[in-house]
């Protein structure tokens, strides 16, 4: 199994201190030592990173950890290989373009036989389970929709979409295209939003407590979306069984 | 205009002494100060990392030449905006998947009036003349090919296609998918083979000399293909105009 990271902001956002937290779990706190990876976009630009190393330990990571790329819309993921080897091209997140849009997807999960019918454009390069069910939405969302839907809509076809994928396991992911961040839970997924007034954060995974009151103005705000709570005094939120929510401008979308 | 640096080569290899030259032309020794980017293969992963800094004062790009990355397939570019803003969608190489392979794609030149019918799946996020001639290229490789065809197949097919984008304008450009570089010149191009026996050279654009012989086993051997030379002690041999070239395993391989 594997973690999740997401951020979803109403301002530009250096996640420097979540990402610190996480990539603990990739190898030192944690046994998601089988690759990493993290997607910062911005405007419709991506930065997309991955390695096959560990986290904890890569050069890569410890560079991003201390370079402030900020962004409104941010997935990262620590792997423990379980279908797949370990291998650059299976590392997540993935990234696919549809309706002139990134997309980025990461998974955590085992969907146990999961071959579905890839019949258009979207076809795996690696040999996950997860870069499969990401061609699978991508190809299904394109047959749903002529072009690029709202936010809501896209929701909504997701939701519709999404039990033909549970059935073969779990599959919690974070989902993007710059504009807004779903995510879906199957078995563990947590989430908070930091707003004014900020307050301060210790991080669970390593010794560095953060004041967001002195790093934010009062109309920044973020939504942090997480496998396991990454600070131990904050109040995080747990995502029901199968719950798919979004997230636009750091707060969680309601969508009938 | 803008500059492609590209290599191909038998072996892994790691670029820093070629990167580091090329990229004292971001903004130091020219004027190509409007984004950078770079895209290695290994195996069927990629890793991309694209900048809409100056390459010669980007802290990414300092990183990037201390950090052995390892690859046989490597497509850079420096960029001088001329159709598109500077912002990171407009950064090259761009990438996309087709047959379940990562294709990576770099442009130098400049397509006027250039709107082809993007009736596919690939469709530009950015609003460049490149990414538009990329898109392109690659609806057109994905109606002529049900799946990954041989490298010969492929520049045949390019070969067939490249006048259609040509009568726009120039189109220099480099294209991979990890296992060949076709690399295409209207204007300027050069390229050199680096085999045994491997001798020194000594960057253009700084004070660098490196002795390839201690650097190099006999079976390496790399192709460096290059909008200007990037050494003053090496021979250099310029494309012809409109010609396109394919290289494989560090060689230009001749297709009839």
């Amino acid at each position: 199994m594997c973690q999740l990271l997401g951020l979803n902001c109403a301002t530009p956002t250096d996640a420097s201190f979540s990402f610190t937290g996480f990539c603990q779990r990739g190898g030192a706190t944690d046994h998601h030592a089988d690759g990493w990876g993290i997607a910062f976009f911005e405007g419709r630009g991506l930065r997309l990173f991955v390695d096959h190393q560990c986290a904890a330990e890569s050069r890569m990571a410890e560079f991003l950890r201390s370079y402030p790329l900020k962004s409104r819309n941010i997935i990262a993921h620590v792997r423990k290989a379980t279908i797949g080897d370990v291998r650059l091209e299976n590392a997540h997140p993935f990234s696919r373009e549809l309706w002139g849009r990134h997309w980025v997807f990461a998974h955590n999960g085992d969907l146990k036989d999961y071959q579905p019918r890839l019949h258009s454009q979207f076809q795996p390069v690696g040999t996950t389970d997860s870069e499969r069910a990401f061609c699978w939405l991508m190809q299904e969302l394109a047959k749903s929709h002529a072009g690029l839907p709202s936010v809501e809509e896209l929701t909504l076809t997701l939701r519709e979409l999404l039990p033909q994928v549970r059935r073969f396991g779990s599959i919690n992911f974070l989902l993007s295209n710059g504009d807004a961040l779903w995510a879906h839970c199957s078995t563990k997924l947590h989430y908070l939003v930091r707003q004014h007034p900020f307050t301060q954060a210790t991080l669970m995974d390593q010794d560095w407590t953060v004041n967001f009151a002195e790093l934010n103005q009062p109309g920044d705000r973020a939504a942090v979306i997480v496998t396991t709570p990454l600070t131990r005094n904050e109040q995080w939120t747990a995502f029901e069984p199968d719950e798919l929510k979004v997230f636009v401008d750091g707060l969680p979308v309601e969508v009938a």
